[in-house]
């Protein structure tokens, strides 16, 4: 077990009829709020009525500013940082899921730069050696389980203008507070939580997969929460609005991605690297996309380290073949793997997204610029990324 | 699942040589510190140099008292208040196990309260309907993994003249940093480590065993905990040496406490309470007590929910007997809890720790004085409470 640091204050206030909560916590950080959002989904199911409610109550000035897409962009966060500069903005409400979330952790450190420093180029980036030490105080109305940004100290942002999607990872922007009513999942569509689904189990994934030995608490809490994604998220599916499996999913997914888990341990990465080219070019689901990328991730690192791939396929998918043929219990692993996303709707190759092998070669190229090697597990050069791909194919 | 509020601010610093940290660490909340801790042990393993030379090279004051003991005192807590109040501490570092920690917040809300009130009287004894709002800031360099008091929000204190051992809970008692290096505990006597191993598996029982349906997350993580100490603890007594093993077991004894494992859930804490009346009068360990404690209360109990004492014998103890008749599958496990204790060197009857029928009748009584119940899994009379330590004879 690694030495490790561990810090993590977002206050998690979970449960039917939370919402109303929102204007008090806000209104501990300031008056002048901006409300930041996607499109209509939020007017649709109710959120925004309620947010906007509790927030006049608690008698703050609101700003809004909507339009985040998934795959959030460099150039509405340019608008927002304008914006909080402009109103004098305390605090940055994210009402949403983790695009929304990640839209406005870069507005919260961007509006604090010095002049000069541009909050893209100096920080998405720049990868690794920024530091960021200011940002307005973000809270959260989370109503998508899926990217764990409601307690996460990262951020992922994409310049559409060079199809480069980047992550940030800085403390600060831990969110202060996360509001999280599981019935604002009721409406979600299918699809949309089968990718959260997907990307909670790739947050697990993840972590699970180093090369760190003797961590087995850590080893056995991404086990459960594994299994309690392969439990749930299929009745949620079959039961949209059955308030129980809702709860066990979103409580799964702000775990999987609070840095709790992997505490001691070298986490991998790779696969969510690789998606981010995916998701950048194609700006397909990001869940999608890593359902995609790490089945073939697997087949083609397992052998680096077979016995952590055999405590996988044996502790989270059951599978009880003689160890006689460690290959077999692995392949084993990825065939229920595949077949788990498969029953959730997901593509598990990149041909059931309409994705062709032509830009193979750039995205694994682009993946790596700027990176001596992606991920941990294994370091991964260009052209294992391109082989990688391939395997999806 | 119910609505809940998380909210855990303790900074963890694990591992190797991590003590150097401790005078910055605490030179961040003043420079005039309180030192607080037991006997002689932290001089004897040489954690008390190391944090010596840390504060004087991080330029502090400290202020030192020493001399609490297991069950720690009211008396010393009183003489810590006048200590702080007369050297005007900013903050206090509680190096040891969970009676150091537990003295120590005692002291930090204990010091700043108004005229007139009293630490004892109008906060422990009172049992509820109190408010901490005001406490010095608590840091931790923890030695003994047991308590878990290095981040959790309860302190426990005895008063020895009355023979009264009550608790206090508030968010604000969360210490703000906790230095944990596993190689403190290489020289822990084997009788320590097991009752920690006992106080630990306690904290993760008393949360498992709930009437509060339909929260899955929380129970696989409790019951890979409680294996992560039924795996560990043996370990770490063969191996005393073992870095691994204390730190399995350190890590787990902090997340066993923290509060995250028991969201959406009420917890029982019947048996804490009881073994309270115990080492109260008796001054055992509160880990042996709790070994007592723990089967008899599930004898006791276990019927008023079998199928969750069903779950528990399949999922921690692998009891893989026949649901035809539950009872004996529930029997079997805790024949292995009462055996994993044993194998500790753990007394797991009164009678094993050399206490006899006496004083039953008012252990039962004090322990529901001022109070309606012990416990939520089943509300507990005195009446109650004398079967469960007659069936600990």
């Amino acid at each position: 077990m690694l030495n490790f640091e561990y810090y993590n204050p977002t206050r998690i206030v979970f449960g039917k009829g939370t919402i109303a909560k929102t204007g008090d916590m806000a209104r501990a950080y300031g008056k002048n709020i901006l409300l930041h959002y996607g499109g209509g989904s939020i007017k649709k199911n109710g959120v925004y009525i309620k947010v906007i409610d509790s927030l006049k109550a608690a008698g703050v000035h609101v700003t809004e500013l909507a339009g985040v897409v998934p795959n959030p962009r460099l150039s509405l966060v340019r608008e927002g940082i304008e914006l909080c500069r402009e109103k004098q903005i305390d605090m940055i409400l994210a009402v949403g899921g983790g695009s929304v979330i990640d839209s406005a952790k870069a507005i919260a450190f961007g509006s604090l730069l010095p002049d000069g420093q541009d909050v893209w180029r100096d920080y998405y980036l720049k990868g690794e050696g920024y530091s960021i030490s200011k940002t307005l105080p973000v809270g959260v109305v989370l109503t998508i389980p899926a990217a764990g940004s409601e307690s996460s100290s990262g951020s992922v942002i994409t310049d559409w203008d060079t199809h480069t999607k980047r992550p940030v990872n800085s403390e600060t922007l831990i969110p202060r507070f996360a509001i999280m009513d599981p019935e604002t999942n009721f409406s979600l569509p299918a699809y949309q939580v089968a990718c959260g689904a997907s990307d909670i189990l790739a947050h697990l994934h993840e972590r699970y997969f180093t090369m760190e030995k003797h961590n087995d608490l850590s080893d056995r809490m991404l086990e459960n929460a594994m299994r309690n994604v392969i439990s749930y998220a299929p009745l949620a599916l079959k039961h949209p609005y059955d308030y129980r499996y809702r709860a066990e999913l979103m409580w799964t997914g702000t775990l999987a991605h609070n840095n709790l888990l992997d505490q001691g341990r070298i986490a991998d990465w790779a696969s969510h690297d690789i998606e981010h080219e995916l998701s950048g070019l194609y700006d397909i689901a990001h869940g999608a996309g890593l359902a995609i990328v790490f089945p073939a991730w697997m087949k083609y690192v397992y052998r680096d380290n077979i016995d952590r791939f055999v405590q996988y396929a044996t502790r989270v998918w059951s599978v009880s073949l003689s160890l006689d043929d460690k290959d077999v219990v692995v392949e084993s692993a990825i065939d229920r793997l595949e077949s788990f996303y498969r029953s959730l709707g997901l593509p598990v190759r990149l041909s059931d997204a309409g994705i062709g092998n032509e830009h193979l070669k750039r995205m694994a190229k682009s993946a790596v610029t700027g990176r001596s090697h992606l991920g941990n597990f294994k370091k991964l050069q260009a052209e294992d990324i391109e082989k990688i791909l391939k395997l999806a194919m």
